[in-house]
């Protein structure tokens, strides 16, 4: 009783035998829209969750918001990340709000426990609970308040009618190239947008050509957050984190964003191009491994980069230090 | 570009999309090793992982150890465990070594942070690393060291070849009804005999009737670890876990036992059956959904039980707790 699926783009294996693998679907697009390869297919729709924060920080710097609130490039890193809330995040955004007139009230992501050992340590400690700056998204929810303040909408912000909502859908048609097919609320919220592998890669090959790609206010928009991200990998992720490490191991030749439940999207300046892929399964060792070799497959990353080995060709240990394990990203990628 | 694949035993859904599978195999198996049901192919090879602790622990109480040493049905349940950490196993574990002489040194399971949070702090608060009482599996490696002190075998338990593991793999060929066709080392660091999901599926259904199923000490043996693990569910996994809400809620109907990498069994004395699922991509939600499933198809769990829904028909909530989102086991697994 088997199923059509999509293939495998990882694998898990212990000693001799295969046991895990990760199924999905990866694109790779040029900014014209052409498919350059794909495994799976890539008219497949998926909600692109935290992968595709750089189009939801369209409107808060094309509108001017950024500029007019005194943003750097790391307020905008922090606008496109999924942090682990660590100090060095919520410090960044709770002056960010400050400076801007609001607080921690204004938000509406929700809190949950920082991913940060020390920042969850310090909690503890205090017996305090986390607050919406340790939410992953907070960075994104000051952008959206700060656009927000910008073009005067209520304070619901996150309401999928809302101007600003609004704006974002529309910034996501323009990029993708294709009519938004559905949306669903993200965990922090926001709605989140459907959109095709296809068309959620080639958005990411238009970052990658700002310049010749986009026209006007998107085209600055665009190269600026994109750059922002390159500067600070340590706030579009974390310390330790394959986001933070991939950015860093690819110098400016790709940045990269994963999403909640198996997505990961590349911008590659240098080649043009964008990738974006999904793992069925939702499982972020499956996207790591993916998103790795591919990078490595268009030049962006090199195959003996420590960051490569450690998340698309790396032993698993046991509790001993002994590599009895070994996670891999799927042949069909390599080469 | 599609691949065969097993079937989708669990849906994530979120708004109208749904935004993951899990697939796998899943067998229902009588004692006599008939299939009673399958999803996916049921010869396919698998380890086990800890989902078969009751069979590694058959030695230590067939041998006459258990009693030797004068092991209750608490320190059965534990040997059969993937604990929390808390203080209810490493205290258990550790007055059991001490009862017979033995020490944390003489463990072979490693460390590893514990699951449960308080044990967490205690330790950050303290300063201290984990020792190897927290390693979910001790209890079972407190059972091997009883067996190995009663059969007199050297220091190194967990080699392949010494003698209780040789033994282990005797009792894995003798209960599945197969030859074992290899193995891996376990997070642990014990050997992991690969079985199919129908050898650990039937296995699993002689532990459900052990005493027409099995003759002699391991008829008793058998019941005993069964009884153990029913009467004391805190014991094999922890407060909140899925593994002591399944087996509070199956009151004696089933017992139940996951293993790494998407691994479940089940036990239904009495339907006289096993049950054996295993998620291809390794995740816990998965195969907890799957398993919740199938113990409501077979009379073992009722579906109005809120561990039903927390497991096989549950909201996903975001950080403000509305429920986007939802897991639910395959319409093909109900009913």
């Amino acid at each position: 009783m088997s199923q059509p699926a999509n293939p495998v783009l990882a694998e898990v294996w212990r000693g001799e035998i295969l046991e895990c693998v990760h199924r999905g679907t990866a694109v790779v697009a040029s900014a014209e829209g052409e498919v350059v390869e794909a495994w799976g297919d890539p008219a497949r729709v998926i909600l692109p969750r935290s992968s595709y924060k750089m189009i939801q920080a369209l409107p808060l710097v094309e509108s001017g918001a950024a500029d007019a609130a005194g943003l750097g490039a790391e307020h905008l890193a922090l606008a496109c990340a999924s942090h682990q809330g660590a100090m060095v995040h919520t410090g960044l955004a709770s002056r960010w709000l400050a400076g801007i007139g609001l607080a921690e009230r204004d938000l509406r992501c929700g809190a949950h426990q920082p991913r940060d050992a020390a920042a969850r340590h310090r909690l503890h400690d205090r017996g305090a609970a986390p607050d919406q700056f340790h939410n992953n998204c907070s960075g994104k929810h000051c952008g959206f308040l700060t656009a927000n303040r910008h073009l005067g909408g209520g304070p619901e912000y996150v309401d999928p009618e809302h101007p600003l909502q609004q704006a974002v859908r529309l910034a996501t048609e323009e990029v993708t190239g294709e009519t938004v097919s559905g949306f669903a609320f993200d965990g922090c919220s926001a709605p989140n947008f459907a959109v095709s592998l296809n068309g959620l890669a080639t958005a990411m090959a238009r970052f990658a050509t700002a310049g010749t790609s986009f026209t006007g206010a998107r085209a600055g928009a665009a190269r600026r957050l994109v750059e922002a991200m390159a500067a600070h990998p340590v706030l579009v992720g974390g310390e330790g984190g394959a986001t933070t490490n991939l950015i860093r191991a690819c110098a400016g030749r790709a940045v990269v964003k994963p999403g909640a439940e198996g997505v990961f999207i590349a911008i590659l300046p240098q080649r043009g191009l964008g990738i974006a892929l999904k793992i069925d399964d939702g499982n972020a060792r499956g996207s790591e491994a993916a998103i790795a070799a591919l990078l490595a497959r268009h030049g962006a990353l090199e195959r003996q980069d420590p960051v490569y080995a450690a998340l698309a060709d790396a032993p698993i240990l046991n509790c001993r230090g002994f590599a009895h394990g070994h996670l891999r990203a799927a042949e069909t990628l390599l080469g």
